[in-house]
């Protein structure tokens, strides 16, 4: 949950007098996402999520994220699509901090995916991967495997205090991955943060991806590796091959895996499993005082972790 | 903000099933409001608020406040209807809390209301005050001048700590409220924590009232003094009678006051003063490890009291 921004009415009068949507007729804070302030926005033109970006989101990433949301929603994808000023800008400025709104879409997130659930999402990446294909600003994944060593500096000493031979087993992912990283797999427009709260589903219909502020050019295997960790584990902390296999068989009717993706998917689940943990490690670390936002456990990370370093094919994640 | 439950959408579709409110849309926690959790629930239906009960709100007062806007709405005032379902019920249970689903009410609340502002104020008031003439059931206000002393030995010793002094000048408010509150005035359902959020305008017109979840049987020239101080101070501390006036003179247009309510003005507006001082002073106190609300300040109430303290008839607040 987050929202950090106190906007005033004048303030949001003078911003949204900006666009033709009319008049407002209601805005709430919304406690959800962590990265920024999201507010729901009600006009007598329909309803927005409004987006004031507060803090890692770097401001020359901001029309890189816009233009993609517009791209992908251009090409049929289901998701946000930034709504442009008279003046043909989707991005503006909000109490000092930039600002866009985007269409609101309609749909829940599970918190407990199912088989069918992880089909549909596999099915949803491969079309988000060929909607991106000819999308033409480009992007480094900055929290890639170059970044890690720099994320667990971070951490810090205290890193042994959340779980005891943490730092000892981290040392060991750094230098065993910076080795195997997989390089010249095919790249593209990557989510690269596909978490069940990112997906809505209207019954059983998956209704739209959202939140595409970690998204970048990477290796789009990498992706699948990301949705494999944040879905397909059971609650008991097992990894579910129905699931896995499910969400590997809805994204290859979409569009197949190269072999070298699938003899890929190993070492990029096993990163894409520390890159996670190192993030909600260093944030674990650092909860500034009177923080409004719960930072989520690394320890989960760390399990899955292990997990990924007892597989050795793709079989392990239910590939038939 | 608050949202402390996390409602499963298992959960979610059972409770929503009573209903004849359609599929379920959308739903997304709320950052506003303190005391339980709140969720913008959007359906085939139309827009509702869904409401889970958390902690202060005791289970047996809630149909008090169920069938009070029930009532309201009835006769005409722009307040959220309770959603009944099937069988009638608008009390329901969700995730081992009571739970009530209210219609959506459009309008932003005033961050810095105006004098026009306080005028609306006090006619809606004074409107409130005359649909809750007839209404049948009786509430106690659990926050009057009785309670208090419990509040402050709650806050207990380090009570300085926040304020130098500030023990010794709430004995002496205490023994002097005690002595002074007044009895027997004109008696009926009042808010009782109408404060700006708790009111929506659309443009200059004010479009509804939320959040009974304080409202109860007592003086309705309480209410006023609790408005009085709630929207009639300016940003810098001081009390601005031209909003005074202008509420005062809204409210009765609708409701004339009696004299004694009039002569009684500057000792509930003192008392009110003194009951949000408490329960801030209180919260501010014991704000739980990890939580997610931030406390609201006890020493712009401190302020408002020592104004009040100089007070010595309604003409102070504006009154013509």
């Amino acid at each position: 949950m987050a929202v950090y921004t106190d906007v005033s009415d004048a303030d949001l009068s003078a911003f949204l007098g900006r666009y033709d949507v009319g008049s407002l007729l209601s805005c709430k804070g919304i406690a959800e996402g962590v990265e920024n302030s999201n507010y729901f926005v009600h006009t007598e033109g329909g309803n927005f999520i409004l987006t004031l970006y507060e803090k890692r989101v770097a401001v020359a990433d901001l029309p890189f994220f816009i233009e993609l949301m517009d791209h992908l929603a251009t090409r049929g994808l289901n998701c946000p699509r930034p709504v442009r000023d008279r003046e043909g800008q989707a991005l503006g400025t909000l109490v000092g901090r930039p600002a866009a709104m985007v269409t609101f879409l309609d749909g829940v997130w599970i918190k407990q995916p199912g088989v069918d659930h992880c089909g549909a999402l596999g099915g949803a990446l491969a079309q988000l991967h060929l909607a991106g294909a000819d999308f033409g600003m480009r992007r480094p994944n900055s929290l890639s495997v170059e970044s890690w060593p720099g994320l667990f500096a971070a951490a810090g000493p205290r890193a042994d205090g959340v779980a005891p031979g943490l730092s000892a087993l981290v040392v060991e992912e750094l230098a065993w991955l910076a080795e195997r990283w997989p390089r010249g797999l095919p790249q593209g427009v990557i989510h690269a943060d596909l978490f069940p709260d990112n997906v809505f589903f209207l019954g059983e219909r998956l209704s739209g991806l959202i939140d595409f502020y970690f998204a970048c050019t990477d290796a789009l295997a990498y992706d699948l590796a990301v949705c494999l960790n944040a879905w397909c584990f059971a609650p008991d902390g097992g990894f579910d091959p129905a699931r896995g296999r499910a969400m590997l068989d809805g994204y290859r009717a979409m569009r197949p895996l190269a072999p070298e993706e699938v003899r890929a998917l190993p070492v990029l689940a096993r990163g894409a499993a520390l890159r996670f943990m190192l993030t909600r490690l260093v944030d674990w670390l650092n909860v500034p005082p009177g923080a409004l936002v719960k930072p989520k456990d690394p320890l989960e990370y760390l399990a899955k972790l292990r997990f990924h370093r007892t597989v050795s094919s793709a079989a392990a994640y239910g590939l038939s």
